[in-house]
């Protein structure tokens, strides 16, 4: 039995489903197959990748609860809002989260069916292409079917990389699948790999209770943020309670039943040990190509063990392309939708594109972090000329009342034309608030622009404006 | 004795305070005179208008605390965090609200020394012009002193109207500065009038306990939002127990120490009665040009008593400007700031320029509302061709997340260029997504440029996203 279609798409994931959607859309008759089973009682596919499942969406609704959960405790009193001291019902919240996520896999078959994408229950791997005078095709089998379409789009996604020698039982070793569903709130808790997983999961059971440390390789905290947000980032978890320790090197990791030891050496050379009850291990993603038979047809990885794709995504094989964390840049939900949109109107001879400078990026701690663009010692390092402008978040009406003053917008812009080269925002609602970054630079707005912009008082954007009118050094509220 | 300044701005509200800021930073020699001493135990005028003490700022602390002690009683227990039932501290809460507000005042008089603002205490009266080969300056008298100015900037703001015969002390019948400051949670609350400040209002007290009837002159509910907004907001503000009856006329306010009872005619012309214990009244703001002497220079006013002004915000006399809620347009706060930016930079030669076709609009509710350019029933009466897109929030993963599934993203473009037209929002944090929108139409972005735009996931911005994209009708997550 072999089924045809114009496109299949290997994964159904944010990459993977938008890009299915959309060609279908655009005329094409659509598969999308999924392998992915995750937590479903029947076992049927459950759409949405890592992000849906096992990521963005219940680690958002985790740190939702574990905020609110803080707030009672904390700034409920100054507010004048009497409550007990709160507990925690981590089965209650973890099954809250559990509702959404099914709601939202659930709503991603839903857009299937309207959209009349098929969805295949399986696995995807490369058979091999048949060439004819009629046809060209290529062959995949999924499960026992196999089939054959035009062009194959690959969205496998990414999985969590482990630490050599230290098995993850998601019990008492956790990667992000088990970080999200702990049955309670440890006591302590460690967490290897300071990068948006572990400062996200980490902050979820520090919240909740959990005395957390995190250990990082890296000599210097958040690199990938701009420097002054490293340093305010590291300032405010600090304070709050998050211990972070970097240039760290991680050595034996013991396992028992009732937690694990820790053994590193220090950035001074010393020999150090840290006993946690749980362990969660976020030291990266690797792409995965496990059991595609990329091999078999030839389809070239990069070193890193990337699908090679050019910037419009397209690999090696004529009709095969390659979207989100399997493909080279930033492992984002966004950046794999946006390269599934560029490829389907590609293949439907429109001019896709994606802008990968636009490209946000979000840390959901408290206070949020999110940036586009460049940061300053990127702009150093490039020898770009370039102004900056910082408005901290304490002299914001919104902020106060939302008892949220911690953090700043900066804006970085061109020296010579005041074109904005990046946002960089820690504080509330960081988030949303850098869409309008994002935004002003799709359309290459100078600080002046944003500057000239009406922005609705009070709100936490008019941070945003206030930073732009700082580039030309003429704030009118700092 | 007199003093001489090139500018003196009367009012240190939104516009007084931003244009005598921007006026300072531009080289003009400053003064801004401010009378209103609200709350200040030493008498000294505090500067930020009625909307950093008795409006938008009091408002946004009071709705805060409000939603999280509404959150505490009612979403808590499905997300898992168990407190007991919540109580509220009103004294408390009132003093939080009060020293934001102050910190911010006091942040103003800080802006005004670091710009080399002078302040002066007092009212400004108009008392005439000395004109000679030398100077041409208007001359003003502030409390004790004789001002001289070449140029003047009239920024009084308004006051809250009150109903005929029925005088306001801010006890038992407030408006909104007593609406901020009640001493308990009234068992039973009326407010007379449905518009921004009363549905604020309204939403405050009856979070925290209160049975709230709002009573409505006008047939149509929320009519200044575009007519799905007001729907959507009508259903979700009854399900919340918010009580709105619309089309009413008032009738006799009897008030006792104990309370109000409101005669009223209803819709259908037959007599009723509202029986409660405090009575809200925001039925709309007058400009305040009592004690201005407006007359004794022939300063113009229009039929409605604000300043008349062509649309630089120039008044019919030389060298004499006007900002905000003293002109027509809307009472926004931050359009006040825009046209007292404006005045600034044209009078130092530059090309000050203030579009009231891209101010955005904010109720602070829950769901909060927020818009900007024009709704699909003022099209409609102008007779534009559009196409609209429509995008809930209950299929978006961040406000799940945040528990917010409520209200929706509605896009308007037109039928032939494509180029937004208006952005209407309800749902969580409308407020701050909609500076995306303002921005997109200053560039006069279509709605497939924002379409094209990359929006980080999960957040919210994402509905934003989507609603361009139902534009072209090819929603992807809808």
């Amino acid at each position: 039995m072999s089924k045809q279609f114009d496109v299949l798409v290997i994964g159904g994931g944010p990459g993977g489903y938008i890009a299915a959607i959309r060609a279908a859309q655009l005329g094409f008759n659509v598969a999308c197959c999924e392998s992915n089973a995750y937590a479903d009682p029947k076992g049927e596919p459950r759409l949405g990748g890592t992000c849906l499942n096992v990521g963005c969406i219940p680690s958002k609704a985790l740190l939702h609860t574990s905020h609110l959960f803080e707030e009672s405790g904390h700034s409920f009193a100054e507010q004048g809002i009497c409550v007990g001291t709160p507990t925690i019902d981590v089965a209650r919240m973890i099954g809250r989260k559990e509702g959404i996520v099914k709601q939202l896999t659930s709503g991603i078959k839903g857009l299937f069916k309207k959209n009349k994408v098929t969805l295949l229950n399986g696995h995807g791997a490369f058979v091999g292409r048949k060439e004819s005078a009629e046809s060209e095709v290529w062959q995949i089998r999924v499960g026992d079917v196999l089939v054959e379409a035009r062009q194959i789009i690959v969205a496998t996604g990414s999985k969590a990389r482990h630490l050599p020698g230290v098995p993850v039982d998601n019990e008492i070793v956790c990667d992000n699948i088990g970080a999200l569903d702990l049955n309670a709130v440890p006591k302590r808790l460690a967490v290897i790999g300071a990068g948006v997983i572990g400062l996200e999961m980490g902050s979820v059971w520090r919240r909740l209770g959990s005395e957390v440390t995190i250990l990082e390789a890296l000599p210097e905290f958040l690199s990938v943020t701009d420097i002054d947000v490293a340093k305010e980032a590291a300032k405010v978890f600090a304070k709050q309670g998050l211990k972070i320790i970097t240039g760290i090197e991680i050595g034996d990791v013991k396992i028992s039943q009732k937690g694990v030891s820790i053994d590193y050496t220090g950035r001074d050379g010393s020999e150090q040990k840290l006993d946690a009850d749980r362990l969660i291990v976020s030291i990266g993603r690797i792409p995965n190509t496990d059991g595609l038979d990329a091999d078999k047809v030839g389809l070239k990885l990069t070193e890193r063990g990337q699908i090679e794709v050019d910037a419009q995504c397209r690999t090696n094989l004529p009709g095969v392309w390659a979207v989100g964390d399997v493909v080279a840049g930033p492992m984002l939900a966004h950046k794999a939708m946006e390269e599934g949109v560029m490829v389907a109107e590609i293949m439907a001879g429109q001019s896709g594109h994606c802008n990968h400078e636009t490209i946000p990026w979000v840390i959901y701690t408290s206070p949020e972090i999110a940036w586009v663009g460049k940061t300053e010692q990127q702009l150093k390092a490039e020898g770009v000329a370039y102004k900056a402008g910082r408005i901290p978040f304490a002299a914001n009406g919104r902020a106060l009342g939302m008892g949220e003053p911690n953090g700043f917008v900066k804006m970085l812009a061109c020296a010579t034309t005041d074109r904005i080269l990046g946002v960089h925002i820690i504080g509330a609602n960081a988030s949303e608030l850098i869409s309008e970054g994002v935004v002003a630079m799709e359309f290459g707005a100078a600080a002046e622009d944003l500057a000239r912009i009406c922005h609705a008082h009070p709100t936490l954007s008019e941070v945003v404006h206030e930073a732009a009118l700082a580039c030309d050094k003429r704030p009118l509220h700092f």
